[in-house]
C-alpha cells in the first residue's frame, strides 16, 4: 500500500458511540456505495472482544472493494482483524513503533495537532496526516485548538504528505476545505448521524470533489 | 517461556488506578524484594502513550531479575514493551489470536469465571488460567460470580494448568486459597493499598507459601 493516491475523497470514521444506536454496518454498507475513499473504525469505550468483532465484520464488507479499511489507536485489533493499517494520535503509539508492529506495508494515518507535530511527520514515512481537528466539533472532546482553513493551507504547502482534513466538516464546508488543500475529508457524524447515509455520502462528495 | 514452574508465590497486578496515586515503579521495586512470581500492569483508563511508557518503565525494573512482566489484555502494548506476556479474560481477544500474535514462548494466561470457560481451556495451551474472582472485590466490577474456596478446589481437580488465584485475597485467607489449589495468589491492593508494600507482599509470601 505505498501508492498514497487512494487518499482522495470522503473518509468515513465510524464507532459506536458516533452512531447513536444505528448499525455501523448499515451504515458503512450504504455510504460505500456513494463513494469512500477510506474507513476507520474508532472504539474507546468497547472491549477488546466487541471491538475485534466489529473489526471483522467491517474487514468483511469492505473485502474486495479496494477502500483501506483501518483501526483508530489499536495496534492489536489491526493485526488481529487483518485491517489494512491504522491511525495513530500523538497520545497514541508512537509512529515508529507503529510500523515496527505493522510492517512497511501497512497504512499508518498520524494526527498532527501542533506545528511541532507536522514538523517532526516530515521525516516519518508515514502515509497520511490527519489534520485534526480543522474546525472546532463536539465529537473528539481531547484535542486541541482547530486548524482552521488557514492552518490546513499552511500545512499544504509545509507538508509533503498526503492531508486528510478531520473536525466539523459538512457539505457546506467540504469545498472550502478540499480548496484549503485536503486531500481527503475525513466525517464521523455527518455520515453517522445521517437520516440517509448514502445520500449524505454523495452529498459531500459532490461538494468536495 | 514453556516452564511453568514461576506460577508459585505472590502473583502482583497493577495499574494506576489501583495505586491511589502512589509511585507505581516503586510499589514493584519494593514488593520485588518480598518475593514475587510474575507481575502484571492492568490499565483500563490510561491513554496508549501512557501505558506504553509505565510498561516500558516496569519492564526496566524487572529486567533480569527473573520476574515475568505481563500486561492485561492489550497485545499491542505487550509487544512493543516486550513484555514477556499478556493475560487475558474472556471479554478480551480470543485466546487462539493471541497467541498467533505474541507467538509460542509468551505466556499467556486466561481468566475463567465460568465451568465452560474451564473446560473449553482444556484444550488451549495456556501458560496459567486466572481464577476470576475467588473472593468478592470492590476492585474489578466486571466479573461473574465469585468462584469460592471450593470452586478454586474443584478447578484444581479437573484442570491441567497452573492456577492464579485473584480477588479478595490478602494475608489472612492467603493459606486457604493456596491449600484449595492455587499455584499462585494474585493482589492488587493487599499490595499496592498497602502502607508498605515490602512488608505487604512478605506478609502475603508467608501467610500462603
Amino acid at each position: 500500500m505505498l501508492n498514497k493516491e487512494y487518499i482522495n475523497g470522503v473518509y468515513l470514521v465510524i464507532g459506536e458511540s458516533a452512531c447513536g444506536g444505528k448499525d455501523l454496518e448499515s451504515i458503512v454498507e450504504a455510504s460505500l456505495h456513494a463513494g469512500l475513499c477510506c474507513v476507520q473504525l474508532r472504539e474507546k469505550e468497547a472491549d477488546t472482544r466487541t471491538f475485534l468483532n466489529r473489526a471483522k465484520a467491517l474487514k468483511s464488507i469492505l473485502k474486495g472493494t479496494g477502500i483501506p479499511f483501518l483501526i483508530n489507536d489499536r495496534i492489536d485489533i489491526a493485526l488481529a482483524a487483518q485491517a489494512d493499517g491504522v491511525h495513530i494520535g500523538q497520545s497514541d503509539m508512537p509512529y515508529e513503533t507503529a510500523r515496527r508492529l505493522l510492517g512497511p506495508q501497512a497504512i499508518i494515518g498520524l494526527s498532527v495537532e501542533s506545528w511541532d507535530d507536522v514538523k517532526t511527520a516530515q521525516n516519518l514515512d508515514v502515509s497520511y496526516l490527519g489534520v485534526s481537528p480543522v474546525f472546532d466539533t463536539p465529537t473528539k472532546t481531547d484535542t486541541k485548538t482547530a486548524w482552521g482553513l488557514e492552518g490546513l493551507s499552511r500545512i499544504r504547502k509545509a507538508s509533503k504528505h498526503p492531508l486528510v482534513a478531520i473536525g466539523g466538516i459538512d457539505k457546506e464546508n467540504a469545498r472550502q476545505v478540499v480548496q484549503a488543500g485536503a486531500h481527503a475529508i475525513a466525517v464521523v457524524s455527518a455520515i453517522c448521524s445521517a437520516a440517509n447515509p448514502e445520500e449524505a455520502t454523495r452529498a459531500l462528495n459532490q461538494a468536495g470533489f
